[in-house]
Parts: structure tokens; C-alpha cells; sequence
């Protein structure tokens, strides 16, 4: 049994703990929050889990093998460091860390002592991201040609970090994890309606070496909620709207071919258009199936999906995109 | 009554001359096409109008006031400005020219000549447009904060001009229609994934000196067809999603404001989300209102709504994104 | 403070409980249930509440005031009249019984005890249902022309009941709230695709004796999910989707109209289509105000929304249309 | 080649000349229609058809092999009888005659002649109505067990004859051409909001002696527009809606079985749901391939799909729900 402990009982908090509880492989041993009232909701429906407002005391409990951040970024990093230094594998919230020297420095750490260090990228775990996954690595949808994806709503304006910042990390992991080839530099613009300059809207392209382009839409503005990723193979594309309540993944078979060698003067292309397909996906808890994969890292010493390598690579794009911005949508080279 | 003279009778001719010929100020005299197989096809429908292969006839028949051009971009210029040195009113189709130099120059010879010049920007003239417009300039939806665009399709590659150019300057069009005062710069991003590196898919963001931000993703290559723009007013939103075949705009009684001047530090956004509203709109061809701007502009000397001024404009957009995706995303000030 | 004790913690129960625990006029101070496993979930979580495994119990417990039935229909008139005649008010889950004869037993015995007697018809008390009530109550959808349900899946086949029985309560009983004048008759038919001979599939209409048509069409076996109404008048039309997570309700400015006394031999109808707009809806927990209006009642000693009166007409209906099937169709009167 | 006299040229006729004008095995020789401005607009465009107001001198011309009626349905009798008489052969507009013993006295006048003699029912040429005939006929979609349509809009208020003759016959067409076992009885309820009682909405059941049940809604008073049709198999379900532009017809791998010889007491039934499949279809315009399936017959004298004892069905039915309203939704046995 892996005992757990877990820092941070704000949002996330109590589905992460809910899932480790259910997990047959962890024990939730303690849980930190500054909050007093938010340790007494703990304690209501946990009696048997250790509390403290105090993260420092977890990191120290000597029941506690894994620990698990679920705090603001700004603080993951020290968490983490703290953590890994004393010995506890470490599973933290997305993004990471507030910027990717940061990441790469927890990586080595965990590397140097031979523990786990992962970043919770729960939609890697979804059924839609898993088919998606399974199509473009079986070859069914041929290389990929462009990753398209839009992610706006009403949201709440976040007072440190920007729209890319919070949203971007789940297609960012997505697009990561599909392809697997680091891109060559990213472009950003984007604006900010409030007093404190932080963008509430912008908008993100990522290069690749490759004949290959990815492009993010973020909004907290947008009076409808939209969020759906087109991704297009040479043999057929695929429509990810994860707001359908089931039917989330669309394959179009279409796809469109040169003629003939003439083309670089004629391009003449010919269109494909055929059935649509839609495939069942797994409706299982995604974040207990990352609980499932932090534990089975643990204990066969192996990279978990979501790993930091995945997770450091997130933060290296978002942090890239916000210099982009600030030198008004230059390229930034990774 | 003024007399029509149309050189090209391609794919958008056809609509232009049944929309002329029903336009009662109107009477098309001339067609010219150097096919000869497009030409009979006038003949036969319309059996009184003068048919040539050679524009240059057209363009010094006395019995022509006015040229409509609906021929491939590259020829707009020199055929506009013989038309305008031969006194004809000149309507082309969008976009104007293949640069903004010709476009300026074009529109200083109307001016000099006191002649209409006008770009075919049809949307302009669609009921859906007419309501954003009136919802915008009767101060309903607010101040504008920003413009997004998409428009995606399985759509024809063109030999010539890159996706930019061909789908976004319906929505350059209505952006600027709405949106008077001048953007202050244009990023772009895109990819070619043909041999003659002309963008099947491209990103485009308008930047502003005030309050206010315009973004549009075109692409050919989308196995979806997407047609939809948002304008978010700081009183109301506006969703206009032109493939509906009735309900085109929804209005969103939705916004935010800004609690205090404690913002800069700590910003509060509150949200405001109310009603929908779907308003009916009229559904009149914007083809034919078109043509009846064109007759009034003539006969009354005045600037129609679908200006020079304005599609040179677009032309100066797309110029300068296609110059910001040559210097990899770099912002190009107008 | 009311005394509540439920019987039945199975699909529903758990809903009313929490409900009637956050309720800060009734103390929910028994639960009964046959099953211990049951039991102990209540336990678990609600370690001050009594519980039993036997009915009887807490129909003679005097902490309880009133009692909550959340068995199977065959079982509510026997839980109920016990109950009443132990002069505990009442609160029955839909649909009320099994046949109107026992419904109406249990009106007059409530009423003769001066107790309050409700069906939880929760549908009543959504924002959505509100927002129907208050259109059609005020006038603004004019005189009511037709209501048509459609309430299909793929859904759980009950062993006892029939669809009808299974889906169309919270549709009738929407029905009988926004039009209150009693049907003239029904007529149904359906088909059943299993052995017991319970139809999965069913189709019936309420016939008025005014202008004025319902229909109602429900089905287990559907492979796609519909709970649409459509309720039109002879100004407006709403068409109430239950799946739109926030725009479940639309309003048609749509009409039409006669246009003379000449009609009788050639109608001529003149339409009218204008703005749809979506009202905002309260989206608090129907459940919980439902739980409201019981205890109001209670104390105020007033009709509910959900009154008897009302459920054991939704039960005349139902029986009615078991008759019809039966009957091949024919119509039976009210 | 088949000369082909044309009757009635209102709304429907124009498509059909087209459409015969197009056929490389007819020849469209005469337009008889009373209205003189009517066949001017025929003359214009066909100036070698003979025209005629007096539909007798098309039915003795020499050069007319076939008559093709599409004239009010109260006309459709008289007409074809006459044209059989003389020899022709009939297409007539759907709903074929005014009642089926019309119907059938012109099936054996044609059969007595060797006359070809079809309905107009176009939906069974349609690429989706194809696809559905295949997915039954081929097993895939599994017996039999449903068939639900509704048909609703905003629709013109005929004067004559109620929305189930206006609406119903497309898709009762389509339940004959894929079910061809004939229905056992018919119930039909509806209302008429005008003074004439022709009703504007009305629903249908059509009962089979096997287990399988068919389902009509028709309206002409719905402010939105529906065209919906589920199909249900044992082994998958099909939904075809026509308002789709391309994505017609949506094949769920669905479907439910039983588990035991004990079902008949306690039903247990198991769902399965798959994935979902959205083939695509022929586009062809259907009229066109109505025209050819009617030379076709001519020519190799052979049954048409649409038959004259698919549409005598069709009117069998329409008179049957007429009959059952009439007499307060009461079974109405075939």
C-alpha cells in the first residue's frame, strides 16, 4: 500500500482525494490545508485521515510515500523539491510548475533519488483521449497534418496567471502525448480586459520541423462554451467535441491527395469524402485511472503516461507563449 | 438606366448578371469572357446582351457606364483602371487587388475621374450582417472587446492565393464594417501542406491600439464546416453562425464587469448571464441589395457601404499577413 | 420544525433525504427500508437518524410528522392510508397510485383528517417549468392549441408498469399544471417487445373539450435520448428541450391566423414568424423546492403545486390510456 | 424514346419537366395545364413542347406515350382512368387518388391494358431511403421492431385534404417499401384549429399482426421544423433525419435482449450500445431517378419501386386514419 498525502483541499482537492481513497493500491494518510474549514470537511467524511495545516507535516510524515499538490502553481515547485527530497514520490496539479527551469530541475531530482514524479494531466486518461491516442498510433488516420483546438467559455478571470495558463495545459497535454516530436517554436497574441494586464483572451500556434501546425483558442469571454479539437491525418480526421455527453469523438473519412508531380507549379486536389464513424468510447473516471497509473509508476519503477517529461514540456510551450506575447506575437524558439 | 458591362462569367458571373439584369436602374448591355463556351451560355439565356472575348471591347462600348469585374485577382487592377481611364463606374469583385498599392491607386483615379468605385463584399448586404451592424452602432452590445472568426471547410485549394485570401475577406469585410477606427497591426501563422507552399490553413490576429482584439482561423482542410463568428460586446454578446439556415445571430445578454479600482491588484470579474435572444432577419439576396447600392451610389454620387476605402482595406489586412507568416508570425504594422 | 420520516431508500430516496435534510423547516428523524444494506449507506452518513426495516415503526413514531413514500407504486396506497389515518401528512412519489380508485380514497381520507397530501410531480417545480407556467398563465403565448411530448431512450424496462407509466407522469403532469380544464378522454396504443406483455412502447392523446390537443409519445427502446415539448398558442409557441443544459426553453414569436369569415370553405392562413428568444431560467434544485412547498403547505395549511387533486388525475390518465390500449385504441372517457 | 404529356404544372410540375426533359429515354412532347400564364412559363423555356389548357387534347395525342399528372389529388381518378383508356401509360402525383377503391380500379384497368402505371413517390429514390432499404434488406439492422416518424413544421394549411394527406404519404412510402408485410389496423387522433375541421395535426399508428409497430406525427402548426424517423431493428437502430445536410442517417449499434425462459415473469433486460456509423449517400437528385425507374418500367415492362400497389397502400392507410379520427381514434382494420 502506497500511503498518500495530499496538500490542498481547494477544487480539485476532493476528487483527487475520492479517487485515492477508492484506489486499492494508496492510503490516504494525511491531507494539509490552510484553511481550518477546509480540513473540517475532511475530517467529516474521512475520520481516519491525519490533518494539518501545516504542509510541512505531511512532507515529514513518515507514513506518507507519495505525495500528492494540489495547491496554486506558484507554490508547486517548493512543495515538490521538499517532497522528493525527503524521499516521497510526487504526483503534482496541473501546470507543473510557474516555469519550465523550475520542472526541469524537479525532474532531475526525482531522477537522482529514483522516485516517481508525474504531472496530472487527467484528460490523458479520458475514453476520447485514449481512442484518439489509439488512432493516430495505429495508423488509422495517417501522420498528422494539424491539431485545431478551441477551448472558451464564461470562466472565471484568474487573478495570477492567464487564459493560456489555465485552459491551455489540457490541449497542450493532448497534443503532446499524440505527437510526440518536440515542435520548433511557438507565436502567441492576445489581449487583456482588466486593469492587471493578464490576458483573457489569446491565441497560440505551435511550429513543428514537420509538416505539421497546432493551434489553441483560449477565452474566459465567450458567451457559449466551446470545446472541441479538430485533428487532421492525411487519411482521415478526426472531430474531438468533448462537450457531447457521449458521441465526443467523430471520424470523418476524408481526405484529400495530390494529383501528380505537376503540382508545385497546378496544384490540383482531389477530395475524399465518406462515412462518418463513431466510436464508443470508455466512460470510466479518468482522474482513477491516473491514480491507477501514479500508483502502477510507483510500484514497476516505470514512467507513468502523464509524465513530468510531458508535463515540463506543457510548461515549456505556455511559458514560450507568454514571451511570445510580450514581444507581440514573435516567434519564440523552444 | 446604366448600362452594364461584365467581364468574367466564371463561378460568381452567373449570380452577378441575373442580380443586375432584375435590378430596374439597370440594364447589362455587354459580357466578356475569353471562352468562348461560357459566353453561349449567356447567349442562350440572354439572348439582347453584346458578347465579346476580348474585355477590351466591352470597355470602350459607349452603351457601358458601369464594369463589373469578376475575373481572377491578379487582373482587377489593370482592368479597373482602364475601365475607370475610359470614365466607366467600376464594381470589382473582393478581394480588390492583389496589393494595397493598386488598390490605392485605383481609388485615387476614381476620385480624380468622380467615379464609383466599389468591391463586391456581398456579406455586408446579408440581413445577419445588417442586424450585427445595427446591435453595434445602436450601442447595444456595447463597447466591442473582440472578434473571432472561423471559417473551415473541405474547401477547393487555390493555384494562386493562399486560404487567407480566399475565405477571409468576408469577415475582414464585416470586422471593418463594424469596427471603424483603423487596427493598428496583423500576425499571422500558417502551413502549406502542398508542394507550392501556398497555406491551406492560417491563423490571423488584428491588434488595436484601444480596448479590442480580432482573431480568424481559415482553412481548407477541416473536415467540418464551420462558419461562425463571435463579437463580444461589454454589454451583450453576439454569436453569428452563418450556416444556420434561419436563426444566424443569437444575442447573449452576458457580460462582466469589473468590481473596484482594487482591480490592478486583485481582480474581482463578476458575470452577468441573462437571456437569449434570436432576432428574425431578413432574408432578401444580399447579391441583389448589392447591385441597388451600386445603381444608388452612381445615381446619387455617394460612397455605397461596401467602399473602395473599405475593401482596400482588406486587401492592406491580407497583405500584411501574408508578409507576418513570411517573417514567421512577426507583427507587421499597418 | 416537521418531523419527516421516508420509507424507501432505493433510486430516489437518497435524493429526498438530502433534500429534506437541508430544508430548514423538517428534521428528517426516521428512514425505513426492508433492506439493511440500504440502512446502513443512511447510517453512514446521517448517524442521528433512526432507522428501521419496518414501515410500521415509523408510521407510529410520534417524533414524525409527516412521512415521505419512496416505494414502488403498488405499495403507496396502503403506506399512505396508514399513515394519514395515523394523521401523519403525507408526501407520495410519482406516480401516486395505482389506479385512481385508491388515489381518490386517499384524497378524501386527507381531507377529512385536515392533512396535507402531495405527489412529489418534481418537474413542477424546475425553473423550466416555471418559466412555461408563468408564459402561459400571463397571456403572453395566447389560448393553448396543442401539447406534444416526445420522452424517449434507451431506458430501463420496468417488470410492473409500462412506459407509459415509467415516463409519461412527468409530462402529464406538467400538462395538467398550465391547462387546467379536465380532458374529455384518451386514446393509446403501443407495442410490447418482451414476453410479460408490458408495452415499451407507447403512444397516446388527451383529447379537451375545447380547441385544444395533447399527445404524448414514450419509449424505452430508442437509441437517441429526446424529452422535447412543444406547447403551442395561438400567439406564441415554446418548445421546452429538458436535454439543453441552459436553453431548455425557447419562445417563437411564430403564429397564424384566419383571415376571414370565408374560412369555413377556403382557409386561407396567414403565418406570422418573428424573433425566437430563450428566457434565463432558475436553475436551483427543483427537488429541494419541492421539498419547500411540502412544508409550506404543511404549515400554512394550503394546497401544494403538486397537489393530489393534480396526481390523481395524472393517475386517471394513466389508467385511462392502459384501458385504451387494451381496448385497441378506443377512446375512453374521463 | 417515350413521349411524355405532362398534367398540371403548379408547384411540383416544373421539377418534373426538368427532370423528364433530362432523361436520355423520354421525350417531353406536350404541358397541358388550365391556367394560360402557367404554360407561358413553359413556352419560354421549352419552346417546342406543345401546349394545351384542355388536358383532353394531351391524352389523345399520338406522340404521348406516357401521362405524367400532377394535378390536385380530387383529379388524379378521372385523369388516369381516361389516359389507361387510351392506351397510356401513368405517373401520377402521390397521394395516388382521393380513396383506394379509385386506386384499385385503376391498377386493374392498367394491369387489363399492360400499362405501366406508378406514384410519384420520390423519397424511396432518395441516397438515404436507399441506404435504410439496404441496412434492413441485407439483416444488419436485425428484425424489424419500430418504425416512428414525425413530420412537423410551420406548413401551409391546405384546403382540401388534412395534414395526414399532405405529410404522412412520404413517410408511410417509405414504412411499405422496407416493411412489406401488410399492416393488420390503423388508429389516428387529431384536431382542427380551423373553422372548415380539416385537421392541422394529427397522429397515427399503424398495428401489424407481427411484432412490430409503426408511428405517425403530422403537423402543420410547429414552429420549428422536424423530419425525423426512427428505425428500430433487434440488432441496431437507425435514425434518418432529413433536415441533415449530408449526415442523413445515423446506424447505432444499439439493441437490447432478454436473458431467459423467465423473463415472462421478472424481464430482464440487458442493453447494449456501440458505436454509432453515419454512412455516406448517394446525393443524385431522386426525381431524377424516379424518371428513370418509370422509363425503365415502360421500357422492360416490369414494376416500378414506386408501384401503383405501393401507392394504393399508401391510400388504404390515409383512408383507414381518416375513418379512425372520424370515429374518435377506434382501430380501423385493413
Amino acid at each position: 500500500m502506497i500511503g498518500i498525502g495530499l496538500i490542498g483541499y481547494g477544487y480539485w482537492g476532493p476528487n483527487l482525494l475520492r479517487n485515492f481513497w477508492n484506489n486499492p493500491h494508496c492510503d490516504v494518510k494525511a491531507v494539509a490545508d490552510a484553511r481550518q474549514e477546509r480540513l473540517s470537511l475532511v475530517g467529516k467524511q474521512y475520520p481516519a485521515i491525519t490533518l494539518t495545516t501545516n504542509a510541512k507535516d505531511l512532507l515529514h510524515n513518515s507514513d506518507v510515500d507519495a505525495v500528492v499538490i494540489a495547491t496554486p502553481v506558484q507554490t508547486h515547485y517548493a512543495l515538490a523539491k521538499e517532497a522528493l527530497q525527503n524521499g516521497k514520490h510526487v504526483l503534482i496539479e496541473k501546470p507543473m510548475t510557474a516555469n519550465s527551469a523550475e520542472a526541469r530541475e524537479l525532474m532531475e531530482l526525482a531522477d537522482s533519488k529514483g522516485l516517481t514524479l508525474m504531472v496530472d494531466h487527467t484528460f490523458l486518461y479520458t475514453g476520447a483521449v485514449a481512442k484518439i491516442h489509439e488512432l493516430v498510433d495505429s495508423g488509422t488516420i495517417g501522420d498528422l497534418a494539424y491539431f485545431d483546438s478551441t477551448r472558451i467559455n464564461l470562466g472565471l478571470f484568474q487573478p495570477d496567471v492567464n487564459v493560456l495558463w489555465d485552459l491551455a495545459p489540457h490541449d497542450l497535454s493532448i497534443l503532446l502525448h499524440i505527437e510526440k516530436r518536440m515542435p520548433r517554436s511557438v507565436n502567441a497574441t492576445g489581449i487583456s480586459h482588466t486593469a492587471n494586464g493578464i490576458e483573457n483572451i489569446a491565441f497560440m500556434t505551435v511550429n513543428y520541423d514537420h509538416d505539421f501546425i497546432a493551434h489553441f483558442n483560449c477565452s474566459w469571454t465567450s458567451p457559449v462554451k466551446v470545446r472541441q479539437t479538430l485533428i487532421g491525418g492525411k487519411q482521415k480526421m478526426v472531430v474531438y467535441n468533448d462537450l457531447e455527453p457521449s458521441e465526443k469523438i467523430r471520424v470523418y473519412d476524408t481526405g484529400y491527395k495530390h494529383n501528380s508531380e505537376e503540382e508545385k507549379v497546378k496544384i490540383m486536389v482531389e477530395y475524399r469524402t465518406g462515412d462518418v464513424y463513431i466510436p464508443k468510447i470508455d466512460t470510466q473516471e479518468a482522474l482513477y485511472k491516473m491514480t491507477l497509473d501514479f500508483a502502477a509508476a510507483i510500484m514497476e519503477g516505470k514512467a507513468p503516461m502523464a509524465s513530468a517529461e510531458l508535463g515540463c514540456r506543457v510548461v515549456m510551450l505556455l511559458e514560450a507563449a507568454q514571451q511570445s506575447i510580450n514581444a507581440n506575437g514573435k516567434e519564440i524558439k523552444l
